[in-house]
């Protein structure tokens, strides 16, 4: 299983492109579109959200991870072996959550293989999806150990911020759930409820989310254009 | 061949983590995304829709079908039987009208089984994806009988409403189409053509669509915002 | 590997049913959603970002495009062989620049088989989805040759306009890149980069996408809300 974590969004060419070339190379396996709406040029907040989903991947899953504002600047390509999972994605912290997630010591790669193309602008095409599929396909030839530690290796294992809004206007933040306490952003503050169908309709509250993170949201209504919060808004416990 | 049929938008993870559920079961068949942006929290437009394309299924398919503003109440979740197809999906009605549409007597069943997780906020990941997965393995050990009626086991076969608007404008009613005769919404009425080559350009019409629902079109114009047409609006033959 | 390149967008069940269709018809092949926000009702800038695509596929692709606003009328269905790659799609120009790219002398075909449906508004499910389909799985029965040359034959291989706008506010133009020459769009000026790296953050400037053609972007800005640019401008060198 192959999935696809990046900020391009659906539309033009691009993720059908990666498509494409891991086709190329692991025509039979399940390629997955995890997320193509990641916080787009926003590697730390998108790592928080790829940490809270890296619970679902089985063993062999890997993960094309791509949130690469640096594309085209010599920053590394990486891979990472996790626990039996697969992640590989530019070196900018956008893996490291999600790599110490699974495992507390995994073991970090640079990709040293060269593809037959290489463009300057996108990378997730030509080098992140291919490796993808070779990791797949069971050929990491092209790999060697990663002699630094990877960008963002400091990075705390929550982020007390806005990380993501979703379709509905719920609001994720990069906390863990804290049973009982007060969540605060934007100097309110919202008590906990198990889910949507104990509050009331228009209540504003947090709750546990289906990633595992504290999220804001209104019983039927847009939390985030009705509370006026932002991807990156600080949040806090009270 | 696995189908999904849900109101969460291809924003955020969700479509995704329903497809990595599934691959974790049943990896090797097809899981096609039949449609993401069903009317979000309708069920009985949604039904409408999901009816209308059941005839495009072939004998073995298996639908995951989620419309569900009740997740997390105490609402049962069923699986019906119908004509050598399967849905899986909320007790809310949502499946009753593609069910009845393929099967005079579907078998209704309450998925009885118990996930290994269960979130409060996501049985569409949780539940009825791997639910699907499992009956499209042929495993239906976690199916009981349904004992009662389901939820809207009397609504009728059309609706006299918008029950979806398209990327184009297009406005979709629950209507059967009636050849010849006049439909009427916002106090305006539409004569029918048989396609937009037949219609002239900037005129409105309505006509069978590919779905086999009457719909209310302009040619080469967007008929839902220049109409005024709404989802819910009420529709009827002159 | 089947790949699908339209107009339809992602919102409702057409892209769906496009998979279902050939799903019935040829369950094991994977299916790739290349673009579904081609420019709608614009079969010559459509082209041109289909022809940029071509180098990406393997021999034994088969690619069902559809941009197609003559559907109902009675322009031909037409399938075409280029470098043992098969494009299948309307007869408006569509196909050509792409054929040609591929193949200086490409087969062309007519549709003949008829479909057990055909509806008069979604040929893309009803016609161009099974006949990729069937080529894909080595059945070519249904194909007649052309006796006259394809809609759009005497297109140049270059347009010289805006093609298509990104996510990002991209701006793709139907030009191949000229190395250090200076593109002119709206009476504005713009030099060559090689990435967005070598750009200052808020620099307009020129470049080689990794579709290959010329492309005006800002570092980290929406190019086209900024410059104003819009789907079917003139460009030109300077």
């Amino acid at each position: 299983m192959i999935l696809l974590f990046t900020d391009f969004g659906f539309q033009g060419p691009y993720v059908g492109q990666m498509h494409a070339a891991i086709r190329a190379i692991a025509p039979p396996l399940p390629v997955i579109d995890l997320m193509h709406d990641a916080p787009a040029f926003a590697p730390r907040a998108s790592a928080c959200l790829l940490a809270a989903l890296a619970s679902e991947w089985p063993v062999g899953a890997v993960v094309a991870a791509v949130v690469d504002p640096g594309v085209g600047s010599p920053r590394l390509p990486l891979a990472v072996r996790a626990a039996g999972r697969w992640l590989v994605g530019p070196d900018n912290g956008l893996l490291v959550p999600a790599a110490r997630a699974l495992d507390p010591a995994p073991a970090w790669y640079r990709i040293a293989w060269q593809p037959s193309r290489l463009s300057a602008s996108f990378h997730g095409r030509d080098l992140f999806a291919p490796t993808a599929a070779r990791i797949a396909n069971g050929d990491t030839g092209g790999l060697a150990p990663l002699e630094t530690l990877p960008a963002g290796a400091g990075w705390p294992a929550e982020e007390a911020a806005v990380v993501y809004i979703d379709g509905y206007g719920n609001v994720m933040t990069g906390l863990q759930p804290r049973p009982g306490a007060v969540l605060v952003a934007r100097n309110r503050r919202f008590d906990e409820r198990r889910t949507f169908a104990d509050a009331a309709r228009g209540e504003a509250f947090w709750y546990k989310n289906a990633l595992g993170l504290a999220e804001i949201a209104i019983n039927q209504g847009h939390a985030a254009s009705r509370l006026g919060l932002a991807l990156g808004d600080a949040v806090s416990w009270a």
